[in-house]
């Protein structure tokens, strides 16, 4: 394909993306595909000859568009939200087109500085402490890693790191394998599983903290675990606090946790995976209350803040703990001016050394949304939820689970698990929205997650009609 | 930004791409600025209105181009390719519209299965063994990493798992951290330092084999390694035999080592990040004989098959290998599909969370060149690396300094490294083309390395005219 192709091509492609995008509302939200559908459909092996362009568009929607779930349809409710805004995109062909892989400064200067300063730019709207931020002469800094489980997992590493370098300072006969043995790390009982992961992948025990009724970590729960864990010989070095857990959007207690992790030389991590986004708006920031105790803190601009996957935002302290637990440098990969205090080589900052240039897409949605634009397109999802709770509460078959902060209700029938296993059962096989379930404590609970950019009043009405009739089936059913 | 503004911003993007790749040649290769010039050049904060696009992309000529390394333009001979190509761009204009998050079956069905199709398409193109392969009912398969450093830090934990294990079953008293502080991992001294990151993460030493004269891991060399480690009482399980090393593009002997490792019962992941591409040609497929013998394979088509970043693909024998260290299933992310044996969950896969739906490039990429066309690329950047290989060696001031098998020559000045340094340094500074070396055994060496889509002859003749012309000024300078 020579770039004259490329022109046409792409102009036909951004108009499919347009037209994908106008006419998703009109799309089965989730498919009716089995699995195994896909191969049949296809050749066994690629083709010697080149096939067109006009064929392969056409299997887009003969052979793709048929086993897709639909993300960003406005009955999606599933999971969390996934980023998706035309900024973005436009940012990602430009992303594509330069194609720098940017492990280094020296490898692509702006890609390295624009990073930085993007990360300024969010940690201000977050009203970060300073010591999260890079600016001129910082400690601290933020990098663009590819998931929330990638952030967990480095800060769970550099923690490790320097955790052995510690005790080694003090007990220089002291093997890394032993230090390992005794190392415990702790997250509540409602943290992600990509935690448990980290821990499994750095050979350390990793423990969950009993969580509180409103599941939130607290205090006295973690200072029990310690104290006994501590009297059993055993190292604490690591915690991971969750503001607005997966299961149910609950926030462990910053303010409570945070004191304890400075005291006892813990490293904190505090994951907002999915409500950071809300804290660029000035009555949600109290929740994030707390960070200053924090040695890093992650959260996802692309699940809630219009920046498409992937773009995980991660800031430290002391980048040196970071770098301390990664650094090596091979001749190939030196440059002239990496000594200098000015130079950021992210590739020590992550676990892959390659990197796209992903801070253009920070920088194209924040300046064409504006921060007031980023604030109203939260607020717009949070008031969203809130219209749903109040028709959940509205009906007196129903009750919500959980205090509702920011876009996620759980909810239930009042009454068995199975009854409430059989109206999700209904709702994912009527296919005309998408829920995913969670289990809290020993119930099984629906989760209605606002996640659409384009999902409006009218869509949560019409899905809460559909539910209610769903239930008054599944209701019938089970008196029958 | 509505549906309608981005149809025409769309395509004035498309056009903005197509103008940059035409015209890249007339861009200095290695950008002018120092450390620090990009944050001057933005205001310290998101802006609290939205910008202008106009504004925006001329801000990217003014503020981000001037910092740029362009990797795509011809003149670009350093590290190693990076892909780029425009159905791998238009493939990622759709991956980013449907926006899906593809961590399992059920998230989006086509993500999942196209990935597994395509990963075999791929892996017949390569003639790798069928047991890597999934097809309907294989053990093995194929997965898209987002780097080679994740592939191999995958392989080593799903090595450690695999030996804890096995040891565990066998003496249910060791403790995982009794088993780990004795592993030890092996690679060539001219091994990628994304290895030693593995090691380093995953809390095993990794031991460097010697090299032989022509770069390569060879039996004897490991096989000694191996007795001494387990005569100390370590336990070895895991080997990265490396085919086209950073350094030099040199090749492990995987006859060798293969067998010792099947013998030894320790993992074989066999990383041919770079030179894994060529082996589509069936004149370079020898390169990968012995591959048979290894546990888990990679290469990185986002460099040298025209698939843009990032797409690193990873086959195994057995994917219960690799699941087994990660399988974690909160009820979040059940689907009802899950156990079924069709069904591949990729989260169990990997390392992140979340993926976007790569397979698209690598479909779009495969079915727009066909094999032929694939092939004839990488026939021409070896004809090519071959024609600067003649040019260096007409010339007797300058040596080869390994062998020259695929896109990759090693030269030097005959003389100091200190002569070959002030080469290096003179190449650099003047920008015109752009070079990265090694450092071969005590050895300083150029690394010129064929990189761009669109480089010709014509640009490998202009380029060693020009490294002609700088060498003499070196050698007249040190005369002097």
């Amino acid at each position: 394909m020579n770039t004259s192709e490329f022109r046409r091509r792409g102009k036909e492609m951004v108009d499919y993306v347009a037209n994908y995008m106008e006419g998703i509302e009109g799309r089965q939200v989730y498919p009716d595909v089995e699995p195994g559908y896909l191969r049949p459909l296809i050749p066994a092996a690629a083709p010697e000859e080149p096939d067109t362009f006009e064929d392969i568009i056409n299997d887009v929607e003969k052979i793709i568009m048929p086993g897709v779930t639909h993300w960003h349809s406005p009955y999606f409710f599933a999971y969390f939200p996934t980023a998706s805004s035309y900024p973005a995109m436009l940012a990602d062909m430009l992303c594509g087109a330069i194609g720098c892989i940017g492990f280094s400064w020296a490898a692509s200067p702006a890609c390295t500085e624009l990073e930085t300063v993007m990360m300024d730019w969010l940690g201000k709207m977050l009203e970060l402490p300073k010591s999260f931020l890079a600016e001129k002469a910082g400690e601290g800094g933020g990098v663009i890693q590819g998931s929330a489980s990638e952030a967990t997992l480095v800060a769970l590493l550099a923690a490790r790191t320097k955790v052995i370098h510690r005790l080694q300072a003090a007990s220089p006969e002291l093997t890394q394998a032993a230090i390992m043995e005794k190392l415990v790390a702790y997250s509540s009982d409602q943290a992600h599983s990509s935690v448990e992961r980290a821990g499994l992948i750095g050979g350390v025990k990793l423990k969950a903290i009993p969580s509180d009724g409103n599941f939130a970590m607290r205090a006295s729960a973690l200072q029990e675990a310690l104290e006994r864990d501590k009297a059993a010989g055993l190292i604490p070095f690591f915690v991971v606090a969750t503001l607005g857990t997966t299961t149910c959007c609950s926030f462990d207690n910053l303010l409570e946790v945070g004191p304890i992790c400075n005291k006892e030389d813990m490293w904190l991590h505090v994951d907002a995976a999915y409500a950071g986004s809300a804290f660029i708006c000035p009555e949600f920031r109290h929740l994030l209350n707390g960070v200053e105790f924090a040695d890093s803190f992650n959260f996802n601009p692309h699940k809630w803040l219009l920046v498409n996957f992937d773009c995980s935002a991660m800031w430290v302290k002391k980048r040196t703990d970071l770098t301390g637990a990664f650094r090596l440098d091979p001749t190939y990969l030196k440059h002239s001016h990496q000594d200098s205090g000015l130079i950021t080589d992210y590739r020590h900052w992550q676990i892959p050394l390659g990197r796209r240039f992903r801070s253009l897409k920070m920088w194209f949605v924040f300046r064409m949304y504006g921060v007031k634009g980023l604030q109203a397109y939260i607020r717009k999802h949070v008031q969203l939820s809130h219209e749903f709770e109040s028709l959940v509460r509205q009906d007196p078959r129903f009750e919500i689970c959980v205090e509702v902060t920011l876009g996620l209700v759980c909810f239930r029938l009042k009454g068995s698990n199975k009854v409430n296993e059989a109206l999700l059962q209904r709702i994912n096989s009527a296919k005309k929205i998408h829920l995913v379930p969670c289990h809290l404590r020993d119930k099984f609970v629906l989760r209605f997650a606002i996640c659409s950019r384009t999902v409006e009043s009218a869509h949560v009405q019409r899905a809460w009609e559909h539910i209610k009739e769903l239930a008054a089936d599944v209701l019938r059913a089970e008196r029958e």
